[in-house]
Formats: C-alpha cells, structure tokens, sequence
C-alpha cells in the first residue's frame, strides 16, 4: 500500500478516521507515530498528505488523519482494455495489474471461447472487483479507477456498441498471430487514444477476428510466443507505452 | 501445455516413453488418441511433433511418441535480465513468466533492500527453478531455457563481473525514476542485444545506481507509478521488445 486511498465521503472537513485495513496497514506496517504523515488520495480525485492526528491499536487499530490534497489526479491513462472475459481467478489477477498499470477503461466482452459460466462470477459485481482494482491503485499511487463495463453478448456489442466507443480512439488495436504487422507498423501517426483488444484463452476464432477488421480495428503480431491472458495484458500495455512515450 | 517438452537424453532413435505429467497432460488434457500428434520440442534444441504410437491411463498415464523434428529451436530472445533477487513466492513467478516472455539470461543479483534469508530459497537450486522456467516454455512452445546465474555480493559483482557481461550488450539499461529521459530516449541507434536491470522491492539505492552509472548503464523512467516486481519485468519486456522491433 504505496498510497492510503479514502472515498470522497469519508472526508469531513479535511478529517478522515480510519479502521479497516488502512489504519492496520499504517499502524502495523509503516509503524507511524502520532504527527507521522502518510501518503493520501481521493479516489478518482485528489492526491496529498495525511498528517496522523491519533492513532490506537486497542480495543483494534483506529487512525485519525488531517488531510492536505495539493495534488491534481493523475491524468487519464491513455490505453484502454477490451478484453473476452476470462477465468474469475486470472480477471482478479488482471483487475488489479491493470489498475496499477494505468488503463483508462475495462470493458469485458463475450467470445466463442469464453466458458459460459464466466458471466455468473461474483467477481463481476461493482462490490467484489472494485476492492481489486483499489488493490491495484494503491500499488500505484493513483486515484483514478478504471471504468469497468461487461457485455455478455459478442454481436451486439460489436454491431451496436463497438462502433460509438471506437470514436474515442485514434487506434484501436488487436494483437492476432495473423497480424503480419508489428505494433511499431501500426501504431503510426500521432497517437491518441489506444484501445487494445485482447482474446481469451485460444484466442479469437476467425468470425471474431473479421468482425474486428470490418469495424476498423488494426492487427498486429507479437510474434509465435503463445501467452497467458493476464501475461499477455501487461506485456501489451508495455509495448503499447513504450510507443506512446 | 501448448508443447510437451522433453530432454535430449529421453529421445532414443525417435523415441520417447512419457510417463508424468506429460503423459498425463496428453492422455487427460488433450484427451488423443493413437495415431494423433501433439506438438514436440528438445529442451535447447529443435522443435516438431510427435505421432503417439501407444497411450494407456491404466496403471498409470504411459504415452510412448514417434518424434519428428523438423524445426530449428527460436532464436535466443534479445533481451538479458539482471534482476535484485526477489522474494521466492515472486522468484517462482518471474521465472515462469520470464521464460514465457522469453529472456536469454536471468541474473540475479543481491542489493542493499534484497531480505537476506531470500539467498537461502531452495528456488535457487537449478533442480528447483528448473520446473518454473519449463512450465513457462511449455506455454510460450518455446524450447530455450534462459540461463540462470546467481551472485549474492553486490560489489565483486558490479566491480569484477558485470563489466565482462556488458560487453555483449548494445545497450545496458535501468528502470530508474531519476532516470529522466523515457526508454525511447535511451534506447537508440541500431540496438543489439539489450541487459535490463529491475531493482528489488523498494528500489535501488543511490549507491547502488551510482555503480550502475559508472559502469555505463543508462537509467530510465518509466513516469511517477511504483510497480510490483513481477508486474514491472513483464511490462519492461514489453517496453524493450516493442522498440527493438
């Protein structure tokens, strides 16, 4: 936990008290001391300091802060992830990753080789992945959570949705053996935003694909070495950043 | 299990008898029958498939394969890895993924914020570590197993070792956020091969990137976000792999 993260709500006049995980954290690990300061953020907002007013571990750890929020957010980052839905215990894994990693936007899509049963997970409810993605920021030291959005259904995301949400981005990107084309070749120009599309276990079947290149999506090739989709997303936003730098 | 990998001393003329979790992996997995192939490669050597001329679960899984290979092993990867040993539950991770992803070598290397019971892991034992890299090439269809050194005096190693290694490296380089300039920046001209410093879990010390300097490493940033280690090698190799394209 490189940053204390609190919800816009919790502050009261610059006070925020905390007893969950957050005040053990600094009690128990950092070790604070009363007029200690710690790093602290707004979630989706500002970025500061907390002076620590008081702080207890009896009857459980309790730590008041005086905060100062003198730093903007970070800005939005520029990639977004559209990504076939894969197994809960990989999307926990990746809920995270990328949120430390900095994607503006998860959308989570349906593909042929998408078990069914993915869609019932518990994970996919705003409660259960939101504490990953916090996971992930306080990694970071960002305050911004990436947007999440699920559409179970493949065609009509790709017919009736895809076209409006492709006018946000200058390239929008898949990662496809057939590519022929390095990321290099493609993502030309003066960048934007990017959003990357990335298959699910097996990939994309062939349909996919052409429904991809029909909407205008460009493919490019990472090569023979076949990757783990959570492997795969952190490497793809690397490539992706190093171009856009 | 995207190949099954076997070492050269298994294969008698064309040969091979599998029975662990090889055996296991094509009988229950892939669920073949005689006569099927499966996809074959020689631990550091060539590729191809293998025709399965008997299986049986009973009493045990036995797989007895016709070997053909016919493909040259992929080229060693371009990029090198010089890593500050990491906590082994991490260790166990980045050799999987490095192998995955593809690294020609994995130094690891002591620091200054490296825990030292980390350099008493039993990982550290090649019959140990050996498992993860395979487990990582079995996913990638890769058959090069990256070579791993070990060096647990910070000093005598920057001092005495590393300028031997840097002389197979077009470019040195570190993740560092006095680094200022972006691996664009200093990741030029016409690169050859690449060694990538990561520091350990808190950084680099002064000190210690001092030394790098000296020695002719160039440090860069990768902007103000804190990684974890296993997410920041991945996403560095992603980083260099898309400019050396």
């Amino acid at each position: 936990m490189n940053i204390i993260l609190v919800a816009a709500e919790e502050v009261s006049t610059d006070r925020v008290v905390l007893t969950d995980r957050r005040a053990e954290h600094i009690v128990k690990v950092l070790r604070s001391n009363q007029g200690d300061t710690v790093r602290v953020g707004v979630i989706n907002e500002r970025r500061g300091t907390g002076t620590i007013l008081s702080l207890t571990d009896r009857p459980s750890c309790r730590v008041e802060l005086a905060v100062d929020l003198t730093e903007e957010a970070a800005p939005r980052p520029p990639v977004d992830l559209l990504l076939a839905l894969p197994r809960p215990i990989m999307l926990k894994r990746i809920f995270s990753q990328a949120a430390a990693l900095g994607f503006g936007s998860i959308t989570l899509i349906n593909a042929n080789r998408v078990e069914k049963s993915f869609w019932e997970a518990s994970l996919l409810n705003e409660a259960s992945y939101r504490g990953h993605l916090l996971h992930g920021l306080e990694q970071a030291v960002d305050t911004r959570l990436p947007e999440v959005r699920c559409f179970s259904r493949f065609k009509p995301f790709v017919e009736d949705v895809l076209p409006g949400i492709m006018r946000e981005y200058s390239h929008c990107l898949m990662a496809h053996p057939a590519g022929g084309r390095t990321l290099k070749e493609v993502l030309t120009g003066n960048p934007g935003r990017v959003l990357l599309a990335v298959g699910p276990e097996g990939g994309w079947v062939e349909y996919e694909v052409g429904r991809f290149l029909e909407q205008g999506f460009s493919a490019f090739t990472l090569g023979e070495r076949i990757l783990k989709v959570d492997t795969a997303v952190i490497s793809l936003h690397g490539r992706v950043s190093a171009l856009l730098e």
